[in-house]
């Protein structure tokens, strides 16, 4: 409890974790090749490579460990182009988003399987880490048990109002974001295709134009000429410029996207975990001993802890998400468009 | 002969007029309506009113007159939405370019039919006046006894090889508009289009983001939300601003290259009359008198200089044409692009 506010015990060392230098390696003398990514967290300096599926593994253990804790997406699994260098990034983008919500969380950046497998490079403590996360026992609904709860009970008319609200919010920004992608997506398809097309073969345009001055051969064309020769290659190099910007600027905001959506989308199946429990002690009152009854409420009540400041939690990262990810994108896409307006007007100085 | 140079007599006095006000008017008490466009002369200062039909006839007459002469196109005819703001505007700024274009020529300007035209406000002498140049004695091949050439005999080789490079010149030219117009075209679809739209509708996106952060009612957020709902507001109206981008700044370009196209597409048959004129010319040698051989070539002479000070006249009215239409597009181009990087610089501060 924190003025009032029910949140996860805050984290004692904050720390980071780079991905990086996804690279192709194989075994098996070649037979099976893979993409293998470095990993160094700040808490350690220590690099570990892992592959897609160890991520994929790791993804498993924490859900099913972490019931009430919506886990980030990892990028889609893919065959075909898995060996392109834009879908490579793309995928790198999307296990870093997915390595920093980790970090930034305060029970699963502490959690034992994330330790082990950020700083481990031993191949057998590996394969022995591996198992024990694998037979860990407080998975689930007993990892309850590993938690800590203030004594003071909750009143369940407030969780409810809480939970209520949560959804709602969720609804909304799923709804804002689902809108965004779409839009995002029409407009890297629209500048990347039509659009630069439009600038470049306006630019060839202009180098046409250009030709037929140079045909007339007059005194008064021949600055004309050159103003008209730097349009062509400008404008085709506008067109470069707008395809950059739907790569550089609008790929980052949809891997952010992506990455919020694919988070929240697991919490309706929380949220029901939650309220049947709820529902299912409200059932059984009456039937229960007193002593049952008291066990019982307090499950329940470290439920409800969990569950509200997990939202507070959720909430509190929704700000700093949209905040970095829309303050980033509208400051690329001032750029961006500063940098067609300096080309243009130096080319129109040109024409003076 | 200027300095070698074979041109028109120069303008004495240049002046302009300005095509202003159409205003939908009616007579038969109603029954009919039509709109009246204002033309002001800078020569005379005399307000005439003029209807499309107008200027429609006085096209027949310079059309039937020049024959040597490519006459800038008017714009087309139209029965359906021409009551309609854009439509009229449209009209009137091809019948300013029109205008335009007359009062620049050397041998138009001072036409007895088109003085007439912009001066006349007498119904009566209007309709005289009507009349008089419908009976022009001095039009087609006759109008060639009007014109005093130089008494220097002209190599005809050095007349062909100006006409050929004339040829090319307007060939690439009209193939650079030809794809401009395509172009920019596209881009009034798009911007107006998509663009405009996906602005708008990332607006809504980011307005039902705001509803979101709303809901959640946390202090951390109510900086962003207010960032939120001035970036919903901002990004509809960068969707108005590319709109009116393809409206204010390409129509003109647009508006433009008709009027060259369709000046310029009068050009072959020019040529046509010339060589056919002179390929007879060159058949009846031999067969005509010494005297009248030397009228013919005469003839012929002051044909070919007609046509290369004609030439001559189009290739510096390109240069003036193309300098003016693309310094000015790229000029707004700029501001345009200026406009949208300011609009998302003071955006993305607020995220700060």
């Amino acid at each position: 409890m924190n003025n009032g506010i029910i949140q996860w015990k805050p984290i004692q060392q904050y720390y980071t974790c780079i991905v990086d230098k996804p690279k192709k390696e194989s075994k098996l003398k070649g037979l099976k090749s893979f993409i293998a990514y470095s990993i160094t967290s700040s808490l350690t300096n220590i690099q570990v490579s892992r592959r897609y599926k160890h991520f994929d593994w790791l993804h498993e253990q924490l859900s099913a460990k972490y019931v009430l804790i919506p886990i980030p997406p990892l990028p889609e699994k893919q065959v075909a182009g898995r060996y392109e260098e834009d879908l490579i990034d793309h995928r790198k983008h999307i296990l870093q988003l997915w390595v920093n919500k980790i970090c930034r969380h305060p029970v699963l950046s502490q959690s034992e399987v994330w330790l082990h497998f950020i700083s481990c490079t031993d191949e057998k403590d590996w394969k022995n880490g591996k198992r024990r996360a694998e037979k860990d026992e407080y998975i689930g609904g007993a990892f309850l048990n590993c938690i800590t709860v203030p004594h003071q009970p909750l009143d369940p008319n407030n969780v409810d109002m809480q939970v209520e609200r949560f959804q709602r919010s969720v609804k909304t920004s799923e709804e804002a974001m689902r809108v965004m992608q779409e839009r995002m997506n029409m407009f890297q398809k629209v500048f990347a295709g039509p659009v630069k097309q439009n600038w470049q073969k306006m630019g060839s345009a202009f180098k046409t134009l250009q030709q037929s001055f140079e045909i007339d051969e007059t005194v008064a064309s021949r600055r004309l000429t050159e103003a008209l020769a730097y349009t062509a290659s400008e404008y085709h190099e506008i067109g470069q410029v707008f395809d950059a910007h739907t790569k550089n600027d609008m790929e980052p905001v949809l891997e952010n996207l992506y990455s919020y959506k694919g988070t929240v989308q697991n919490v309706p199946d929380i949220i029901q975990v939650h309220k049947q429990a709820v529902q299912k002690f409200r059932d059984s009152e009456g039937r229960l001993s007193s002593a049952e009854a008291e066990k019982m409420k307090q499950r329940i009540d470290a439920m409800s802890y969990t569950v509200i400041a997990e939202v507070q939690h959720q909430t509190a990262e929704k700000v700093e998400d949209m905040k970095s990810t829309m303050g980033t994108y509208l400051k690329k896409q001032a750029m961006f468009y500063q940098e067609v307006a300096t080309k243009l007007t130096s080319l129109a100085a040109r024409y003076d």
